[in-house]
């Protein structure tokens, strides 16, 4: 498909620095940036994909939803990331919206160097091939509808497809606590966080 | 500027239902949609801009980092804010980290019907023009380079040109706890949230 070069259009948009009007107090470097967000909290999601060469799975705070008709959810994918080639190809995504009970889920696919499907006892395969990991709150099977170039990663954009909510049906699981990361640590909120 | 039409290659890249050969065990509906993104805790910020007519301000939680090198980051903006319309149309935006201590300004500008400038002794302007509210953990001062239109929603990409992080010099407030929102309540994280 034609994706969208965001890229392409940033520089369009953005002036050489000498061009531009306005004399920054400060010049933000990529060390300020990456600092300032580490200290933003986000939701803990694991995307798992298979594009024909075996699964890949990563763990972001990036998903969000940005429309609900159509649903469309977005994620950033860093070039850095090993997982990223392999879900760039792909045409379909399981995005999994963790609760702090599957801490493990998370840690495994945010660990370099390590296959995240040796235990074959974590993951299966839906019905229409993707691979998931059976520990989440929701997951989100949906299809990639648009991928954006944006510095060193790709914005990617996920129509929802099929949403399983294995706590549906029991109210006592779908009041616990979900997962967030921030500045290099795992939190799970509840009553015992709200302000 | 020529924004790509996301919405338009949504619809042209997703087949009708009919069409699937997976029979999906629930079809996605924009109420179950929304309700599994409620579940999804999101780091809480405040994005604040003027296009000319005055200052607005609106609450999200879908501000994500994309990119250090340039810095970039992004956010979703719903058609049914009020503010949507002024940030579409500013050139440049100022986004707020908030900190748990900040719920107030949270609360503001996540309060439809009111006038959320009326109180001048909580913002002012910067030196550029654009207003912003005093209380916040960090704020990031952002060029918007890019704005694609996402179903009922538009992603502005905002390039940073400026941090300002008044904690920065100040290492017990450095550690303050950040907000966040989940499932309609407000949530600080700290030693007491750690998993």
């Amino acid at each position: 498909m034609p994706a969208p070069r965001l890229s392409a259009q940033v520089r369009q948009e953005s002036p050489p620095l000498s061009d531009k009007v306005e004399a920054p107090i400060s010049t933000v470097t990529p060390e300020k940036f990456r600092s300032v967000f580490r200290n933003h909290p986000g939701g803990v999601a694991v995307i798992t994909a298979d594009a024909g060469q075996g699964p890949v799975g990563l763990t972001a705070t990036s998903v969000i939803s940005v429309s609900v008709s159509p649903p469309l959810l977005v994620f950033s994918l860093s070039e850095l990331s090993s997982s990223t080639p392999t879900i760039l190809e792909a045409e379909t995504v399981v995005v999994h919206l963790l609760g702090a009970d599957e801490i493990d889920v998370a840690k495994l696919c945010a660990t370099s160097g390590v296959d995240r499907f040796a235990d074959t006892s974590i993951w299966r395969r839906m019905q229409t091939g993707e691979p998931h990991f059976t520990a989440a709150r929701f997951w989100i099977r949906g299809k990639i509808v648009n991928r954006m170039s944006a510095g060193g990663s790709t914005l990617v954009a996920v129509e929802a497809l099929e949403i399983i909510a294995p706590d549906r049906d029991d109210p006592a699981q779908a009041t616990r606590a979900p997962l967030v990361y921030h500045n290099q640590a795992w939190h799970a909120l509840g009553e015992h966080s709200k302000v």
